[in-house]
């Protein structure tokens, strides 16, 4: 027989075991904290008409999609390459039936055919979350307070989310009469990070800023202090632009929020360097950045907008969210030794093993006992030698092995036996429970 | 602008919010048990290379797929129609990596360009479970134990598990001088439900099968009692076929098992008419039906097979699995008057409403604390009038508003309100928790 090289595509990654459930239990908190804040599931199609996601066109994004006419179809469809164009598309569509504020998670897969390099995914996991409807800074905050219960979760270390409010960027810059270069000024400041002191004043100049200009660009973006100094600050400075002043009022309501809710200062604060590339932001923006693994980047970023569906609808459609790009952040933290484990190949924490197939039926028993009690567990059903089953116990990282002989049978009693420790004892069926609870 | 209508590809489905909750709901159950036994998540990419995922060759399915060669590349690629074939490169392409028996469960979508008709989806999720790498009639009864949990949990009404060897029919029909068109007649027996008596016997004629053949099938497949009143039957009949004897100690092996399991004898049942169509199945066959809504057929079947990646490997890899389609399932549920409910908009059960913003702080510490105690809570967050704020409650369909007016924030309680009842009481936060959780 003719045999095929099992091989993927390059770039699309996958999981071995340890691996995939590492991963599922970092979707798992995004997920259950999504629903805490009462968002629901949403799910959209993974391909989409060609001409309803690119409806905005343009752009690198047109490059990296995978495109494609079935033959003997007129339609082009596209593999969604984010989750945003999607919803959009689904609350232009859906409008009528669904109620506003509209509180939406989705977690899926989305494509890019993008360059192949290290770190670069042309298939990966988007968990995104949004509510479409609402102007509240109350709203707003809901977001740090999301991120805040993740990343607490994920026990990465300490973490900082940094927020900014893009009118008081592009207010002040109103106010300097720059009003022309504002989103020029806007990419600048978002990749401040990476520009030299010089790099950065000549960027500027090149945008028209005079001396003046940059020197309180550059000061303004500079202001530090504890969240509270620097909203005391903001709203003391003397800047002739009612859009500036609404969005220190806007951030100011947030940071309240925040502090109502009891999140952390020190996990959050307010950042006037944070800008955002897209276009698309309007109003709250934010980054979060791991406090002890900078070089991973931004984990966790979103912000607001005025606008989501007007390729499709007239409706204005404000909203508000963020995304975590998990496939990546996996990757990342992967690299870091020691920060996820992946040495479990099992979700169950528990092997039943008979000695031989005469415990088989009360192995069985023993299984489904444990089962009823919701405690995850394999039963080990091959008749091989014991020395074979302590080996497959031991791979699979099973943290509990219970083994049944003749005499576990005649007493109605199993061996637990301990795999870190090593220790094995013989209890009874009801303290086993206990024990594994 | 020029807007773009917002609308799907055909044959590409979607749910609204109350929907997709419900169709969630499936989902975790499904994956919650699969994971009780032990099952590791697997995830693979959408997208295989073409000639892997088609390796096999031939048949509809190859009709069915979405290929394409994206611009500048060579590789053509091709979306995943089933979740079995990955899984054969998968195991086959880890096998070093992996640890046999290897129990991995796949919840995903496929996609397959059916022709479009009600009922038929071009994406759709399969849900599947399987193990490689053992051949114990253990394994092949956990299935079974499965289907009933998940069943269970579902509240569909009561549902039969059938199972058969095809190894008894194979066995058979090889003892009646009948093997070259054993998987002929296999087929014939598969879709006995939609023959009529005489489509049946001519079909069987029309293979070459003589009258007193015909009648033995018949009577063969005929045979009803309880299961072990069946297996006593299948024990006595004298049928010069090793195969044929092997295969009802199989199934008597599994059948014992789920009796040790303590599944309710009334949920399984020997039948053997259950011959499944694909040729890839060698032993052990599942269909489960749903007592009470049989017209949706077979919501979960599946079964043994011998080797489930000759095409990529040579090394042999038996498994057992089934699958649940459950886009499909909850589409026919769906139609069924009063079975799925939808009336729920969100996750959380509970929305916390500020009379007017003066309340907005005491209400955020409210959802703190809510959520705190692990209580999916929404904010109302926006400044509008009480009757707009209800009137949300309502529609989104949450069990319980928690009101806070200036009252409550001096008394430092709450009014909550029973959607259901009406009722409306005072309760002091700490009550609060307890009556929400």
């Amino acid at each position: 027989m003719t045999r095929v090289e099992p091989r993927r595509p390059g770039g699309f990654a996958e999981f071995l075991p340890g691996e995939q459930i590492a991963f599922n239990a970092m979707l798992t908190t995004i997920r259950d904290t999504y629903e805490k804040y009462g968002y629901a599931p949403l799910d959209t199609p993974d391909l989409e008409r060609t001409e309803v996601l690119l409806a905005k066109g343009g752009g690198e994004t047109e490059q990296q999609v995978y495109s494609f006419t079935r033959e003997g179809s007129k339609t082009s469809l596209t593999l969604r390459y984010d989750l945003t164009v999607p919803l959009a598309r689904y609350v232009a569509e859906h409008e009528s039936d669904l109620t506003f504020p509209f509180r939406r998670y989705h977690i899926g897969k989305v494509h890019r055919a993008e360059r192949q390099q290290k770190g670069r995914f042309r298939e990966f996991y988007q968990c995104d979350i949004d509510v479409i409807g609402s102007e509240s800074p109350l709203v707003d905050a809901e977001f740090p307070a999301i991120i805040n219960e993740i990343f607490e979760s994920f026990n990465f270390g300490e973490f900082t989310i940094r927020l900014n409010n893009r009118m008081i960027l592009t207010g002040f810059f109103e106010g300097l009469g720059l009003r022309d270069v504002s989103a020029e000024v806007l990419r600048v400041i978002d990749k401040i990070d990476k520009l030299s002191g010089e790099a950065f004043v000549s960027e500027l100049s090149a945008l028209g800023l005079n001396d003046m200009h940059i020197a309180r660009v550059h000061d303004f973006i500079g202001i530090r202090g504890s969240n509270s100094e620097i909203l005391e600050k903001l709203k003391t400075i003397d800047i002739p632009s009612e859009q500036y002043h609404q969005g220190v009022a806007k951030l100011a309501a947030v940071i309240d929020a925040l502090q109502a809710m009891g999140i952390p200062e020190s996990r959050y604060c307010v950042d006037l360097r944070i800008a955002r590339g897209l276009d698309y932001y309007t109003s709250t923006v934010y980054e979060t950045t791991l406090d002890e693994y900078p070089d991973v980047g931004s984990v966790c970023s979103g912000g607001r907008y005025d606008n989501l569906a007007d390729n499709y609808t007239k409706t204005e459609l404000p909203g508000v969210g963020i995304s975590i790009g998990l496939s990546r952040l996996f990757a990342k933290l992967r690299e870091i030794p020691g920060l996820i484990s992946v040495d479990r190949q099992s979700p169950a924490n528990v092997i039943v093993v008979p000695i031989s197939s005469d415990q088989n039926k009360y192995a069985i028993e023993v299984s489904a006992l444990l089962r009823g009690a919701a405690i995850s567990t394999v039963l080990f059903a091959d008749d091989v030698a014991m020395k074979k089953k302590f080996r497959y116990a031991d791979k699979m990282g099973f943290a509990y092995v219970v083994i049944v002989g003749d005499d576990e049978v005649q007493a109605g009693t199993v061996s637990l036996k301990d795999m870190e420790t090593g220790d094995a004892k013989t209890v009874s069926k009801q303290d086993l429970i206990a024990r594994l609870k």
